[in-house]
């Protein structure tokens, strides 16, 4: 019984980490998936407590992180920050060095989400994780923030190679901006697109003139392709970049205005969005690829980011990625956290 | 160990299990709560996830519920929709087969409750637990919902044998609408006229005009009664019911009319229903019973549907079959979703 | 294996514990601390409920409370009396009693947390729980009321032992009024005054005239002292009572005024505090004293209750104390609530 070397680690963005790191991370998850409640993994986090701090809601990640405490025997602890007294730009309260100081005597992790609305130009999200990061000693887990979403990327990963076979070099994968209802923030994309790319995957990403995603991210998914002797693509045509993809992922982004004059343009964001019918994954586009794989972070926009068709077709792996959520994020807390591995 | 024959058993109404199996609950709720944390029942769970859905707040339904988890060795997690993103008319979000499905994926069981103001007409949350039960390859529990309430009706049974004995043959239950300050779903009433009628107690339901309950549901109570040779009957007489009564039910309930033309009209209903004041049970009315036990579902509204005199008096039997609430989820939760029995 | 003497006792205050219990408390802490999750202790409270009601929201009292649950194996349900339907003047719903009795069938304990803008009038919140205290058969512990705050007062003891020695006697505190921008209740001044009187220490409390805290509970620390050869002295000089101390307590607190009409005067309150801007511990100041250590309940309200250089130099022991909230709290759980000791 003891530590794992990755022991204290914070996981803000998979890039920061070694791919060696993160092909550890998916080969314990592979086993606890196999072994789900296996007494080797069911003691990893007995008595200890891992907060999760939303600032936004969330289904799948509340839902998830809070199971895989209970399977290592831990627990996670929910708490929203507008029900504690945090300090902000306008209210006296706790800063995030008091706050992180304390939480380390009492947790094991932390993990928090931030993004969206609760943010008033892109980055300030990551920024504070980072700032909690410097002050705490225990790990922080990033659980989507307005840049990044490591436990998402790595489960499409795993998704991909249960699917595909381990070695997805070679395999290309669309990353393509679907209309919707819901300006989301790039921390999914962006992420998928890093480590895909990082797991040796050819990268398309389709939008619209108009919705850039963030330069410096790109610029690092360029290099990693790179560096694994894959290619890079942006197109702006909606079909172009299905031809030859072995997985798509279409999806919905806000545009780089979204924050324009510090503020959160969601109401005008949707609408632009919603003008753009054409961009949705729907069967027709499918049939461009070869034979690809459909898959999404969740919850889906049904019927604006890809039609039900496409979603619940032979191809879609859209549950499989949801199950490999909890299956990660167990392993990211045993290696980061335990101290009985 | 193993699985009972219940597992992945739904539980959305008692009408829709056999009496055999309800009496499997009943024996089980019996023993856990004789022998509340033996190390048979404690481990039951153990590192399982109950998801919990509250569309409506609730005080015992809560804490009942996440008791049981924790007493069987496993976690209910506490959703409240308000705090995720789920399709409704109105709004972009997930549908409930994706939630359905991916949940399935990490929880053991779901729980949900929706009554009164969170629907626009009557049946309208029932009709959501079906569906969720439709999607779900885990069992969904009703944790009260417009038209049901199992795990109510259980306990109810369960305080009724521990009071009157096993045989439940011959007694008789008056069910009595009482004025009050909270219009209620009709889910506890008809919920306690369906199981009583299956255990073979005589059933009288007494209101004012105007306070029909579901004809469907009273059909069956009806039907219930003749193939266990009891009787059943309906007065608007605010004393009539009382006379031979060995059981007293006092609860208020909304109007059919309460969600005329789409919306629930609380107030009125309120204002409507605080006008009958002979409406409550006090101790001269008590005094024509056969010295009837006094059971209520809680919260009371105490004042409106029952003096104190009568819910704190000796007969009162309303903490017993509170606590029941506990035994019988417990019992519920390891037939339905554990694989350690 | 089996209960403390303490079993069952509520903690509202801990002036009303004989200062044998209050050791007993400390003790078991300390041990507690330097063994965390030692087999001892981690199955104290196992499959056990502590249900915690939050009528005011709170960072520190929260988690340090719901991780202590965890750490001795049981579970504590985070629980807002929003979401419930409790009796209040206004609404129908629960009576304090009904809760009460049905909450001590299914929990160890029960946690409350009642202040400022939740009451009318000052002892409110105090008169609350005893009402709870008055119907559960299972203890209650008070999480921070208007008056006191048992927990934060033996955490404070706990620091200052740890920093000072086991003996406090002839030790000097200083409690004293800060501005700043919360209006904040009286309860963790008044507790820390009781407690340290009568663990022997010399206590003076400075505050601009206007700042009187509860005569009664003054009162009983002027007692405690005469009872312990201690000093009390109440002093309206800003600097004065530096002088000679070994421990500096800087807080702000509202006035007597506050509920004037029976109304939480908030605003004003702090915009009458926010000009007294001497009124703040910095180095200068604690120049004046015998290098005493700085102590706060945290969350700090830095730059207006004290400057940043001494909330984080080196004399500052609020981390530690801010750490001790978790092993009191377990202790007094373990002692009061578990039946395997």
């Amino acid at each position: 019984m003891g530590k794992s070397e990755l022991f204290g680690r914070d996981l803000i963005c998979s890039q920061e980490w070694k791919k060696e790191e993160l092909d550890k991370i998916l080969e314990l998850a592979k086993k606890m998936k196999k072994d789900r409640f296996s007494p080797k993994y069911t003691k990893l986090l007995e008595n200890r407590t891992f907060f999760m701090f939303f600032y936004n809601p969330s289904v799948r990640t509340r839902q998830s992180f809070e199971c895989a405490a209970t399977e290592l025997g831990g627990h996670a602890q929910f708490l929203e920050p507008k029900t504690m007294r945090l300090k902000t730009e306008k209210t006296a309260g706790e800063t995030v060095e008091d706050a992180a100081k304390v939480m380390s005597r009492y947790a094991c992790g932390i993990g928090i989400r931030i993004l969206e609305d609760k943010i008033s130009y892109y980055g300030q999200g990551d920024e504070l994780l980072r700032e909690y990061a410097k002050y705490a000693s225990i790990p922080i887990i990033n659980m989507a923030d307005d840049k990044f979403h490591p436990c998402q990327g790595l489960a499409d990963i795993m998704g991909l190679k249960e699917h595909l076979g381990e070695d997805l070099k070679g395999k290309k994968i669309l990353i393509t901006w679907a209309h919707g209802a819901l300006a989301r923030s790039w921390c999914s994309v962006q992420e998928a697109a890093l480590i895909c790319s990082r797991y040796g995957m050819d990268v398309t990403i389709a939008y619209p003139e108009g919705y850039d995603l963030d330069p410096e991210v790109m610029e690092k998914v360029k290099k990693n392709c790179e560096e694994n002797g894959a290619k890079f693509e942006i197109t702006h045509d909606v079909r172009e970049g299905y031809k030859g993809a072995h997985v798509v992922y279409s999806r919905n982004w806000m545009s780089p205005n979204a924050y324009e004059g510090g503020e959160f343009h969601k109401q005008e964001e949707i609408e632009k969005a919603l003008k753009l019918t054409s961009w949705i994954c729907d069967s027709e586009k499918m049939k461009l690829t070869e034979n690809a794989l459909f898959i999404h972070p969740m919850p889906i926009d049904r019927g604006h980011e890809v039609t039900d068709e496409v979603a619940s077709g032979e191809r879609s792996i859209i549950y499989d990625v949801a199950e490999n959520r909890l299956h990660v994020q167990k392993a990211i807390m045993a290696l980061t956290m335990s101290e009985r591995l």
